[in-house]
């Protein structure tokens, strides 16, 4: 298999203050090319260490991908980094000083002196085009290898990956014929790792040369099948073990492929042909964002309200002020008259509502942080679920939304 | 000063599955101790490798920190792998196995076989209790260097950093008197990255043995000021600096400190004593979802509408029949009457709207997709500005969001 390395520069990693998304972008691209990428490393921007590092894993790597350090400004150095390393000098690229112009002129703003410079590229590389930002990308072909340098910027990596890096990885798996890796991901639902794993049973008996792993998370357990060798062989193994899975487990099944909770309760709306929309508290949103991450979301989506205060249930949603008395914000009943009112107000076949106590004040000994009701109401009624999403707040509004979604999967699997 | 390693465990982040966000996490605890993070790195489960990358970073590392691995299924290796890099064997920790009894009984499950095994833990490690789930963390002292091995699942992560790992750090960098690294974050808009830069000027003239990193993003540039030596010492570092840098590009800062545009909102919002609501048609709920990201939210925040489709303006927010014809659903007319009249139905004192083509479906000449127009009313009249976010569904969502909150930034500054 053709082994990809991904190397990420930058005290911005390395200290924390970034999330590394652009590495499981990477990765994710060059999994679904077949690839197998065996390293991620990140390193703080000091030359010796990253050289020490380049030493390291470009001897394991058939590909080495690494983003990071090349902007205008004096903290950026991966250029000067690979000149060094490859006992390189930087030469004038006349077209990427020409693209350069084009791109300030395009704004009009003035090239400077600083970002005129990003057009003096190692001669031994091939510049990259990148046409959504000032850093060209940089390709260092030796003994097989290839090692592409790229901008931190996510888009403006992603943009190369998609232009240059991808296209050049695909041509490579094919024309030196490397065996690839398949994966298939299975999500469960409504039963705990341990359980599941029992349920499935001894893996070594059906396995053979595939892997099986058990990833837990928030709306269940995802499983993932992971078989390596050619097309044919990858696609025939990947069918034999989730048919063995689907007869034990099949009942927690709620679908396949690697698709977030969110989008298999939108599949489910698109294939029925039913309009959805929502009515949040302590979300405030989250619901309707995830419910439209994914293009064409228009066709089931209508809209819905963020019913944060009390005041606002009143005044959007006509939620009787008797009700939140009573029973408080934050229960079954207010999240059945949200449910209700919103899918009146908008018309939708189904609404769905959250109402919970996201903390880290609000709670009580009966409704602790993390306490949430969710409401949902379609033609055959108005329903409710009680879930315990825990005591951190960003955690428990995310997994609120997830509670949410799983209970109308499971509602529309039943009832439609 | 002490130096960190954090080394992940898991297939599924090599193959970019999951995002890294453990890592990250884990980093920016150590930064604010004034610890020192070298390396991230990632390995798949594969016990050779692992073993093969402990034997690099332990050499290099104070403290080296391993997640993932250890949950009750085949492919959780991580224990098994220490126990025979550490020439160990497993023994049954009784403590942790009736802590593992009671974990069940409280949930009415029985205590199944494979969950039982997580009480075998190798002899010579500390277990680290982890109250919120089932697999204890795994401490090993040697050569005055510690290992620690904890669960991937996030909040049990997180548990047994704030519980055991965190005041272990903080406790090891007082006692054997390490130098610290404190960082400045100076939080800027307007003002692209090149022409930042020009404006402090050659920084060799006055860092010293100082860092300053320069951080684009969608919302603006951050700047990272870093100093390492004493407290005193990198107090007084750290203030000379900002200080230079106020004098340069005073106009273009926004805030100081790590935090996210929606934070800087907030905080004006509350200095103020202000109320926001909120109304948004292609963000659905991602802005409302923002400004209540941090507890004490419902000081500010009231609610608001996710008017997605066109039906959904009128019905939801009045806005008018004959400006959606006329105009259409992403203009500054409409922006401007989803503002005022969320504003009027809440009762807040600034309102703010996004109304723009997310796509990739639905561009035309003259508006591209990612064209985005925003509203702001408030006390003084009504507002709109126009932005163009990229062609990029959910980069140009996010880009909306903070492009809303700079325009809101911008006028609470300016009219407050």
């Amino acid at each position: 298999m053709l082994k990809i390395s991904i190397l990420t520069i930058g005290d911005e990693i390395c200290i924390g203050q970034i999330v590394n998304t652009n590495a499981a972008w990477i990765a994710s691209k060059c999994t679904l090319l077949g690839a197998d990428t065996i390293i991620h490393s990140t390193i703080g921007d000091d030359k010796e260490s990253v050289k020490t590092e380049l030493s390291r894993i470009i001897p394991q790597s058939d590909i080495i991908l690494v983003t990071g350090g090349l902007g205008p400004t004096h903290d950026d150095m991966t250029k000067d980094i690979l000149t060094e390393f490859f006992d390189d000098k930087l030469v004038l690229e006349e077209r990427q000083l020409s693209k350069l112009k084009e791109f300030f002129a395009q704004r009009g703003r003035e090239l400077s002196e600083r970002n005129a410079a990003q057009a003096m590229l190692p001669s031994k590389c091939k510049a990259l085009d990148n046409n959504i930002g000032t850093a060209p990308g940089m390709m260092f072909e030796f003994e097989g290898k290839a090692l592409v340098s790229m901008p931190g910027v996510p888009q403006e990596m992603i943009y190369l990956m998609d232009n240059h890096v991808l296209p050049y990885i695909k041509n490579k798996i094919i024309s030196e014929n490397h065996a690839t890796a398949k994966y298939m991901i299975i999500n469960t639902s409504g039963i705990p790792e341990a359980y599941l794993a029992d349920l499935i049973g001894n893996t070594d008996e059906f396995l053979n040369e595939c892997t099986l792993a058990f990833l837990p998370g928030y709306g269940g357990v995802k499983l993932r099948i992971g078989a390596f060798g050619s097309k044919q062989e990858t696609e025939n193994e990947i069918e034999r073990i989730s048919k063995i899975i689907h007869d034990r487990a099949g009942k927690y099944i709620i679908s396949y492929g690697e698709k977030t909770i969110s989008e298999t309760a939108t599949e489910i709306l698109l294939q029925n042909n039913l309009t959805i929309s929502v009515a949040e508290s302590c979300t405030a949103g989250k619901l309707g964002a995830s419910l439209t991450d994914k293009p064409g979301s228009s066709q089931y989506f209508i809209g819905g309200v963020m019913t944060y205060s009390n005041e606002s249930k009143i005044r959007l949603l006509n939620v009787s002020a008797d009700t939140l008395d009573t029973y408080g914000a934050v229960s079954e009943q207010t999240a059945k008259e949200m449910a209700l009112s919103v899918k009146r107000l908008l018309d939708t076949d189904i609404s769905l509502s959250i109402t919970g106590i996201a903390g880290p004040g609000g709670g009580t000994t009966e409704k602790p942080v993390g306490t949430v009701f969710i409401g949902l109401a379609d033609k055959n009624g108005v329903f409710a679920d009680k879930v315990n999403t825990g005591a951190d707040r960003l955690m428990n509004r995310e997994r609120a939304v997830t509670a949410a979604l799983v209970f109308l999967i499971n509602h529309l699997k039943k009832s439609y």
